[in-house]
């Protein structure tokens, strides 16, 4: 490859770290990819280091030593995330999206990849530090929300299968009740999806009284799992659903939706955005 | 904010970009943002478009005119994309992937993001003449791979749920015969869920016969959908299975499965492969 100029160089080596995010690079890899020499790359790292600083956008890891080399860590700014969470709210306390039967319209949503980034983006930048091993969700409406939260953070994902029909070697299944139906229902993960002890971040996309949570706990309790973390997209008022499970972080609150009246409405949780 | 040296800005203004593939980026937007004129950062874009053009890991997009901008395209090099190929098939053709009743267990792989990226850029960067408005797959295994592949092309994600339980107003249902199980099944699609008229890319992991992939095709009609593309990651040979469908994109092909002797061969296609 033909020498580039400083500026350009900085760009590429740059897209290389944006395209691979939470992976460790090797500088090594980087020299011989650019035709530099290695105290080139680390000098070039150091301002794009500075200039990233200024975006609130995500950052550089290094990683020094033989095994060392650099990462980006894809993050999202405060002000970006409570802008986002604040007109997020505002779309989903839309009257048309009220169904019959009492639920609130949002799938649109839960699978528009350009509203899930920033969401997995929030949830990354509060777990990141509880170092989670992989994300677990329930299916089917959590899994992209769970999916993207798993690449924020450079980890894989593992899917809770309803019922217990699943052809995947030895599972485990129990029993839950569901806090929107009442009825009992089963799930069941395969012993293959997951390693025993490993730590695990739970993420779903709506809570009502925290029955499917406490199950996906209780199973996950099978396979020795750490639970590290709970993040839901989503919740109802713990004064009026007491909930089954405590220390879960949820981004928004359903605080009314009236199917007779039309009425929804829908806000940002204080308590993540006074984190 | 103070003022940027040059190749600082235009770090700073590529990880803009990059943090939101596709997405059109006004350069009034970036002069702002910057504090330079908008003449100084057309000129930085001239740079990173030629320092892009060397890495093949995505490239820019100018739009000219009052509503113009700029937008990030991210792209995966055809030498990158076979050796991943070459690599992801190997690791599907070990032994102790062949479960019991003749299946091969591949979701660890399907739920990895540092898998799904790559696979996503793949069908991305085939599909994305085809202009499509949305990728549209069913539940459950093909979430991941549908989610990713329609965050590369810039565009939302549509699920067709199994049965016809589905709790999201008027919604249509057809019966069909899954290739695999021989039995009469059902998939459901919210009339919410998709606008009539769109063009449609149809995302899914395993091809078998077929039979779900038309079921979908046929289900999509009731919406006037116009079916531009469908891409599955694996299939059986066509040879052994006459398909139900034509036209279609695999990048793999389970070649033999065994599970008496436990002999597995993944392959990468060659259909593919000589694009």
């Amino acid at each position: 490859m033909e020498k580039m100029k400083r500026a350009e160089r900085m760009v590429a080596v740059m897209q290389v770290l944006m395209s691979k995010p939470n992976m460790l690079i090797p500088l090594t890899m980087l020299a011989e990819r650019f035709g530099a020499a290695k105290s080139t790359i680390s000098e070039d790292l150091l301002a794009v280091k500075e200039s990233m600083r200024c975006t609130g956008q995500g950052r550089l890891e290094t990683v020094s030593g033989a095994a060392g080399g650099v990462r980006y860590i894809p993050e999202i700014s405060a002000e970006e995330a409570r802008e986002f969470l604040v007109n997020l709210a505002e779309r989903l306390s839309s009257q048309d999206r009220v169904l019959a039967g009492g639920f609130l319209y949002m799938t649109d949503l839960l699978y528009d990849p350009s509203i899930l980034r920033p969401l997995a983006l929030i949830f990354a930048g509060v777990f990141r530090e509880k170092k989670p091993d992989v994300v677990v969700t329930i299916e089917t409406k959590g899994i992209p929300l769970a999916l993207v939260t798993a690449e924020a953070l450079g980890v894989p994902m593992v899917i809770i299968r309803h019922g217990n029909k699943v052809t995947e070697g030895t599972s485990v299944s129990i029993n839950y009740v569901s806090g929107s139906s009442k009825r009992i229902q089963s799930m069941t993960l395969g012993r293959r999806a997951l390693e025993p002890g490993r730590k695990v971040l739970v993420i779903d996309d709506f809570m009502k009284a925290g029955g499917t949570a406490l199950g996906m706990i209780n199973l996950l309790k099978e396979f020795d799992a750490d639970v590290v973390g709970l993040g839901v997209l989503m919740e109802t008022p713990r004064e009026e659903e007491p909930k089954l499970v405590d220390h879960y972080l949820s981004l928004l609150q359903l605080r009314e939706l009236d199917p007779f009246k039309g009425v929804v409405q829908v806000i940002p949780q204080n308590s993540y955005l006074s984190l």
